[in-house]
């Protein structure tokens, strides 16, 4: 556990205390004893410090001294959304990443029956999100959208937003794409891909399409691909 | 099921009898009929179109014209062995993303009972890593070698090959570091990444030093970003 985060509820007079999962990896794996200090973050909130106060087998509680709010990530992802096996395992490579928006949407290869997996329960893709950011050290977590219907997405304003589709066999590299600011979007279809006209929906809204290379990539390899990439250039070539 | 492979011995007078899961996707999800002409490709050999010849419930019995032989991917990649779950599902993403040698290794922080998971199994790493050729529609599939002592991979020849060490904090992204001709090597560390004498053993051996950005990534996800830039780089910035 890369950080031990916290919700703002669970903070009362600058102080949490923890009894499940995290107290046990506090006491057991960490091995951690009164006094020491351990890195923490408020989800949403800023990154701490946790000195241990108290610890015994019913929990610990930390004394927390808050540092630096992290930037949100200027990275926004829309996703057909896939079956509820690869979401699961998907969501915390995600939040880990670094995404700000997640839109969750059909599609035309979307199978109706996705949308009622439990894996869309907030509580669940909470948790999900939440074990990426854990392991990545980041309190940001992504603020996620279901949207039965795709066409809801090109309802919103993307203005500022450079909007990249995922699309194999066209001319543009993501990896040579410009870098847009202050964020970018980036669109990964479902298995088999975006149709026709949803393609040319995303190009109507202002999306231009790239690819990922000459090989076809199951969608959730090419998510985590296109974020690698998009995140990687967006460090490399500096934030504006 | 983008291209249905077959192996060499499984080619008898210019035909292939199939009678597994490649005859019943053919029959039931292709819905084929004689005649009909089905991507197809000899795992190791040529891409490859089949005619189906005949179709019933015992199998599928298709006619072979050779094509193209696709070059070897250019890029070999170490892994220090990561967990039977997680490998796993990494087999099928590696071949998908395109990948000629993997070394599957030691490592000081890889778990001694890892070597002893059946995915380690010739027969299944073999069927993990077809699946993604089948899906990304290659025929070269990885030569894999396990090896028990890290130090081993040392002893291998790496002139002509450009090697670089994942290791989060240093200098160099792998983004905007060069593309080495005519292959290149990643080697990617374990779930808490590679200890301080093993990152000396690495750079002692010719290997730079490379981030895939700031944030701490679970090993997998290193591994599939990182094949993702190094492959979609080896492609725009042109083949030796």
């Amino acid at each position: 556990m890369n950080r031990i985060l916290y919700e703002s509820d669970e903070r009362k007079n600058g102080r949490v205390y923890l009894r499940d999962g995290r107290a046990e990896h506090i006491r057991t794996v960490l091995k951690a004893e009164p006094g020491d200090v351990l890195r923490m973050g408020e989800i949403d909130g800023p990154l701490a410090e946790g000195r241990v106060v108290n610890l015994d087998e019913n929990g610990v509680e930390l004394g927390i001294t808050p540092g630096e709010c992290p930037q949100r990530p200027c990275l926004d992802l829309l996703l057909a959304l896939p079956r509820p096996k690869v979401l699961k395992r998907l969501l915390p490579q995600i939040s880990a990443l670094g995404v700000d928006r997640l839109f969750l949407t059909n599609a035309a290869r979307v199978e109706r029956y996705y949308f009622d997996s439990h894996v869309l329960d907030p509580l669940f893709l909470n948790k999900a999100l939440v074990e990426g950011l854990v392991q990545s050290g980041d309190t940001c977590l992504p603020k996620v959208k279901v949207l039965r219907k795709l066409r809801e997405f090109f309802e919103v304003d993307w203005t500022d937003t450079g909007c990249w589709l995922l699309h194999p066999g066209v001319d543009q590299s993501l990896l040579t794409a410009p870098v847009f600011r202050p964020r970018q979007l980036l669109a990964i279809g479902p298995e088999g891909g975006w149709q026709a006209a949803e393609v040319e929906g995303f190009l109507a809204a202002g999306f231009e399409a790239v690819h990922l290379g000459k090989r076809i990539l199951r969608s959730d390899t090419a998510c985590i691909c296109a974020l690698g990439i998009a995140a990687a250039k967006g460090e490399s070539y500096g934030r504006s």
